[in-house]
C-alpha cells in the first residue's frame, strides 16, 4: 500500500542523526541500547493490546486485554495485567504483577471519585513499588487527550519521575525498523499467502466469459463488476487465514489512476483496462503485514498502457539494483523522481501536490504497521541509511486518471545480516492476463 | 467478552455528574451539545483512521488512511487528508482540505529538519486558516508519548488556542454510549451472524462421533481438540463476513473456570465438560461489534454444573427484569453480587481479587469498541444511569477452576426511545447439547 509524503504522519520517522547502529540488527533485546541513547531510565508501554504495535512488539504477540509494561534499563520488564489475563501473561516471560495489587477502586474512593487523582496515585504506587525513578519514556496508543491529561498530571505531581514522549523516530519505531529471522519468517509466510490470493484472483478473472462489449460475465450471465471482485478477494483473504484491517485496493480504469481509490464498485470488469491490485493483509490478531501490488490488463493492453508499464518496471528494476547498505534512503525517492522525469513524467519532486505522473513515495518499511521505518521521504529531516535487517516495500507507479491509466508494481525486499538483498515477493510481472474463454 | 474492574482502563468511563441528557438519544449531530457542556470552542480528532473509534465515528465509517478533523461549535467539520484520499474524503460530507495546502515539507526545511517545530507550525497554519481559537478538545488514538510531546509543544507555542484532553467519560465515549436506529440495525446484523456462527459450531460438535473415553473424534478417527474447534470457529467468522480483532474464547474444563482463558488448545473435546464460548466479532474494516456468550455441555451435564448454570441463568433473568431507564448502572453490579452471595458464592464485592465464584463485571456497552459506555462498575465515580439508546452486553458468570467448572451467559440488550428493552441476542439458553451419533 503506497504512501504519500504530504501530511504530518508520513512514514518519515527517522533515526536520530546522532545515533547509528551499524552492526547487525536491532532486536527486542536491544531496547537497553535504545534507552541508553535516549538517556531513559525506564520505559512505560501501555494501553489496549489489540491494535497497539508497541505493546504487541513488547509482548511478542501474546494476546492480553490491557497491559502496562514497565522496563527499567538493564532489567527484565514487569507486566501489569488484570487477574483474568494471568494465564496468558505468564507466557510472556516478564515479571508479572496483577493490577489489583495497586487497588485502583480504593484509590478512587479515597479521592472521592476523582478518576484523574486516583490515576495519578495508581501510577505513583506502581513506580514506587517497582523502584522506578528518573526519565521514563512513554509509548503505546491511547486517546491523545487522555494521554496528554494523564502524563501532564503525573509530571505535575510526581517528584522522582519525569515522563516524556518522542515525536519522531521513537524507540519502538527504531527497534522495529530492523527485522530478525523470526520476524522475516513470519512476513515471508504472509507474503506466500498474499501471492496465492493474487494468483487465485487472476485465475478467477481468466476463467470468466467475455461479451461482445469486452465486459466479463458472471456464470448467471450478468456483468462482473469491480464490487464482485472485492467480495471475491475478501473471501480469499479469509480463506488464506489472513485479516485485512486496512482494506485492499482493486481499482480499474480511471480509479486505477487515483492511487488511493479503492475502486469504483459499480464499474464492469472489461478487457484492456488497467487493474491496479494492491493488497496488504496481516496475520490474524494484529501481527505482521505484507504488501504486494501488481497491475494487470485482461486480454490485451493498449499501447499507452504498455509504455507506462515499461517505465514503471524499468524504474523498479533500476531502484532494486541500487539497493545497498549505507545508502541514504531519501536517495531512492530522488532516483525514482529523476528516472520518471527523464521519461517525461511530472513528479512530486517538481510539485508536491501533483496529481498526474509520479505522485507518491517510492518505498516504506513493512512490519506490525503497514507503513513503518525505514522511511524514504526526500526531506532534510530524513538522514536514514539502509542497514542490515531493513525490510521494505518498494513501489514505483505512474498515474493519468483523465486518460483512464494508472499502474504500480510493488515488491517487498529484505536486507540480510550480510547486506544481501532478498526479494520476498514471489509473483511474476506480466501485465497482460490472457483470457481462457472465448467471447460469448 | 467480559470485563474486569481492576485496573485503570476499566469500562468505567462515566458521564460527568453535572451533565445529564435525559431526552432521546445522543447522536453524532449532538456533538455541539457535548462541546457546549465541556466549554469547547472546537474539537480536533486525528490519527490513523483504522483502529481509531473516535475518527471512525466522526467519518461515519468512510475509509481513509490518516485524517485530521476539526469541528468548531455550530459548524460543519473540516476534514484534512492527503491528496490520494481525496475521492473517499469527498463522500464524508464535511468540508475537505488537502493537507498539501499546509506545506509540511516546506515547514520542515524552514525549521532545519526539526520535525516538532515544523509540526507546531503546521497546526498553527491549520488553526489560522480555519479560524480556530479558544479551547480545543483533542481526541483520537496516537502514540501517547507523541501526543504528549505534540500537545505540550502546541500549548507552549500557540497564543490563541488552548489544547486539552479529557480523562474519563470524554465527548466521544459519551456520544457513542447511545445508539441510533442505523447503529442498532448494524449491530443487530452482526448479532444475527454471530448467533449463526455459534449455531454452526454447536451443530459441528453434535455431529462428531464419541469414543468410549467420552472424547469426540474427527472423521479420521483422531481426537477432536479445543484447538481444532478454534480453527473451525475462525473459519466460520470469515465465512459469515466478520472479523475477529480481539480473539474469541472457546474454553473447556479448568480453562472454562478462568474467565479470560482462550482455552487449552491441546485439551480433547469431551462429553460432560463445560464449554464457555464467548465470541465478539466485528464488521469487517473496523465497524460495530457484537458479543455473545453461551455455556454448553456435550451429551450431559454433571449435577454440580447444572446447579451452577441455574444460578447464572436465574441471575441473568433477575437482572434483565430489573433493566429500567433512570436506574443507576452500578446497581446491576451490586444486584449480581448480592444475588450470587445469597446463593453462597464468593464475589468481587467482598474481595476485588477473588478468583472463584463471581469474579468480574456484570455488563458493558458494546459498539465501535467491545467495551464502551455505559459502564456498570460499582464505584463512587460511576454516577451513570440507564437512558434510551443504551446498548450493552449483560453477562453474569460463575467460576470454580479447581473443580473444572465455569459458566457464563451473555445477551446484548438495547433500550429504545420509549424506554423499552430489546434483547438483540437470538439464541436459546440450553446447557446440554445432545449428541447425534452413538459412541464408537
Amino acid at each position: 500500500m503506497l504512501y504519500f509524503f504530504g501530511g504530518l504522519w508520513q512514514n518519515g520517522n527517522c533515526l536520530p542523526t546522532a545515533v547509528t547502529y551499524p552492526k547487525g540488527f536491532l532486536m527486542i533485546g536491544d531496547l537497553d541500547q535504545l534507552m541508553d541513547a535516549r538517556q531513559l531510565d525506564a520505559i512505560l508501554v501501555q494501553g489496549k493490546v489489540s491494535g497497539n504495535p508497541p505493546l504487541i512488539y513488547m509482548l511478542g504477540g501474546v494476546h492480553l486485554t490491557h497491559a502496562i509494561v514497565i522496563k527499567q534499563r538493564g532489567e527484565t520488564p514487569t507486566l501489569i495485567v488484570g487477574p483474568m489475563d494471568r494465564e496468558a501473561a505468564a507466557t510472556v516471560g516478564f515479571n508479572t504483577v496483577l493490577n489489583t495489587r495497586y487497588r485502583y477502586s480504593e484509590l478512587l474512593r479515597r479521592h472521592d471519585g476523582d478518576s484523574l487523582a486516583a490515576g495519578v496515585a495508581y501510577y505513583d504506587a506502581i513506580f514506587e513499588d517497582l523502584g522506578v525513578s528518573g526519565r521514563v519514556g512513554c509509548y503505546g496508543y491511547l486517546d491523545q487527550g487522555y494521554a496528554y491529561t494523564l502524563l501532564s498530571a503525573l509530571n505535575a505531581s510526581l517528584v522522582d519521575v519525569e515522563l516524556m514522549g518522542e515525536f519522531k523516530g521513537d524507540l519502538f519505531h527504531t527497534a522495529r525498523a530492523t527485522k530478525d529471522a523470526a520476524e522475516v519468517a513470519r512476513i515471508r509466510e504472509v507474503g506466500r499467502r498474499t501471492a496465492a490470493i493474487v494468483r487465485d484472483t487472476v485465475a478467477f478473472l481468466q476463467s470468466r466469459e467475455v461479451d461482445d462489449g469486452r465486459a466479463l460475465r458472471k456464470p448467471d450471465g450478468s456483468v462482473l463488476k469491480v464490487g464482485d471482485m472485492h467480495g471475491e478477494i475478501t473471501h480469499l483473504i479469509a480463506e488464506y487465514g489472513l485479516e485485512d484491517p486496512e482494506g485492499f485496493i482493486f481499482a480499474t480504469g480511471r480509479s486505477a489512476g487515483i492511487p488511493h481509490s479503492r475502486g469504483d464498485l459499480e464499474a464492469p470488469m472489461r478487457l484492456g483496462e488497467p487493474i491496479v491490485f494492491d493488497i496488504f493483509p496481516r496475520e490474524i490478531g494484529g501481527g505482521y503485514f505484507f504488501d504486494l501490488t501488481r497491475t494487470f490488463c485482461l486480454g490485451y493492453a493498449p499501447s499507452a498502457m504498455l509504455e507506462l508499464y515499461k517505465d514503471v518496471l524499468d524504474c523498479l528494476s533500476t531502484l532494486k539494483s541500487a539497493i545497498e547498505v549505507g545508502e541514504e534512503t531519501r536517495s531512492y525517492q530522488q532516483m525514482a523522481c529523476s528516472f520518471f522525469a527523464a521519461r517525461g513524467h511530472p513528479t512530486v519532486a517538481d510539485d508536491p501536490s501533483v496529481q498526474e505522473g509520479y505522485v507518491h513515495g517510492v518505498a516504506h518499511g513493512v512490519g506490525l504497521d503497514i507503513h513503518e521505518l525505514p522511511g524514504f521521504q526526500d526531506d532534510p529531516s530524513n538522514t536514514m541509511t539502509l542497514t542490515p535487517g531493513h525490510l521494505f516495500a518498494i513501489e514505483p507507479g505512474l498515474y493519468y486518471p483523465d486518460q483512464g491509466l494508472g499502474c504500480r508494481v510493488e515488491d517487498v525486499l529484505w536486507i540480510d545480516a550480510d547486506g544481501n538483498t532478498h526479494n520476498l515477493t514471489d509473483f511474476p510481472y506480466d501485465l497482460v492476463v490472457p483470457m481462457k474463454k472465448r467471447t460469448v
